[in-house]
């Protein structure tokens, strides 16, 4: 799949299809990890494969949310760190605020592989210059991108099992925790902390995607840079009121319409 | 995951989530395979995880179809191996018809592990004694199933690369192949030969879906033996005639209205 032209109508589709078949290889993944990203195109499929008005919405709202916390925090797993570690670690950047790495099936291989790419990619991100309408010296930024989630220091109430761990410079201090591909118990568990919870999830009708206080309906390598622009280029106004059970149902109707035709 | 027990309300989705991942640490499966099963999964989300009645139609059609035919053969690709494999060999002993290896990413390994999973099978098939409703020397009926693939003899015409190879006593001269799980690309080929394609498909709107003789638009280890039990008790008339769109859009419907709900 290597030869995927960029012009190819499911450019976007087939990548994330080879990312994350090579971070399986990698040892980046749950045997699971495969499995969802399939459950997410289908989904992605029904959208079309393209970020929907709806989803543009919860992503500037996203960025509002993101820009005012007072510690913000974004928590990655091994599919967010295959499609969009780049991306992540620039809005890291951004926002100047800790990526922590928090896994379903945790093990001691896959939190040292997830480390060890993403102080490589850390490194590529900051080599790659600024991204397009932010100013300021770059490589300091990149450099000040904390990784957190292999040492452990706290635990998330409510919740057991390994999943639970987590740092208290990231996940445990944190008001707005932005999570690609979340599951749904410890989005509960960080929702009952009184935390703002902004999840990325192909699903409308998941638990993840019901629980949260913003939902973004769309594929992450996709909507990450957009992500990136808005935290760049939208004006720190508040964040408006947000009502997320009817952008979700925006979504859902997409959907709906994609099958019906 | 291995403690689910029967009684879970979503016991066959998470028994085919452990089939699967057993499966690719055993090598039976392409790197795809995993992202493909989770595409199913998530449609079969939308099905309610339950075989709606517009499937059921498909399955009864499919076993006059199957009994029918002058030459039936079922066409099994890695993930139809690691999710059904018994409950096919006992549908071909039933039919006496073969079994036929017939995957994407054709490789010699993969092609002798399925072949050896095959032959294991069958014995367990053979010594689990006959299904209800069977009467017969089910040994005897059981040891007469032929597994092919592993030596094709011939090519599907108007298809490029190793996934055109099959075999000349199975599908190049069946006039009906079962096909759980097929591609769009052969089921197109066959149907330009004139053959019967009855396909499991839990995306009515796939190019398999579309092109089909009959699609069944079911999770395949809830249908299997539903579709066995046919084949045993449903008497050998001629198949009435078949609008498999017609089909199609019932089953788009059970989708719509769960997603609508």
């Amino acid at each position: 799949m290597g030869e995927v032209p960029l012009s190819h109508p499911r450019y976007n589709s087939l990548m994330g299809r080879e990312l994350l078949t090579e971070a399986a290889t990698d040892g980046l993944l749950a045997d699971s990890a495969l499995i969802a990203h399939g459950r997410g195109e289908a989904y992605d499929y029904l959208l079309g494969e393209a970020t929907c008005e709806s989803a543009r919405a919860a992503i500037k709202q996203s960025a509002l949310v993101m820009k005012h916390a007072k510690r913000c925090v974004i928590s990655v797993n091994g599919n967010a760190v295959a499609l969009a570690a780049a991306d992540l670690i620039r809005c890291a950047a951004v926002l100047q605020c800790p990526i922590e790495i928090n896994i379903y099936y945790r093990t001691p291989e896959r939190m040292t592989a997830l480390n060890s790419r993403l102080e490589k990619m850390r490194n590529e991100v900051s080599e790659g210059g600024a991204p397009t309408g932010w100013n300021g010296d770059w490589q300091t930024a990149v450099a000040n991108v904390t990784i957190l989630g292999i040492h452990p220091d706290s635990k998330i109430p409510n919740l057991e099992g390994p999943r639970a761990n987590c740092c208290s410079d990231g996940i445990l201090n944190a008001d707005v925790i932005f999570v690609p591909l979340e599951d749904g118990d410890r989005c509960e568990a960080l929702m009952k902390m009184g935390k703002k919870m902004i999840v990325v999830d192909l699903n409308p009708l998941s638990r993840t995607a019901k629980k949260a206080t913003v939902t973004i309906v769309d594929e992450l390598m996709r909507m990450a840079p957009i992500l990136l622009s808005d935290l760049i280029n939208e004006i720190s106004n508040a964040p408006p009121e947000w009502d997320n059970k009817a952008n979700l149902d925006d979504s859902l109707a997409v959907m709906l319409s994609q099958l019906g035709k």
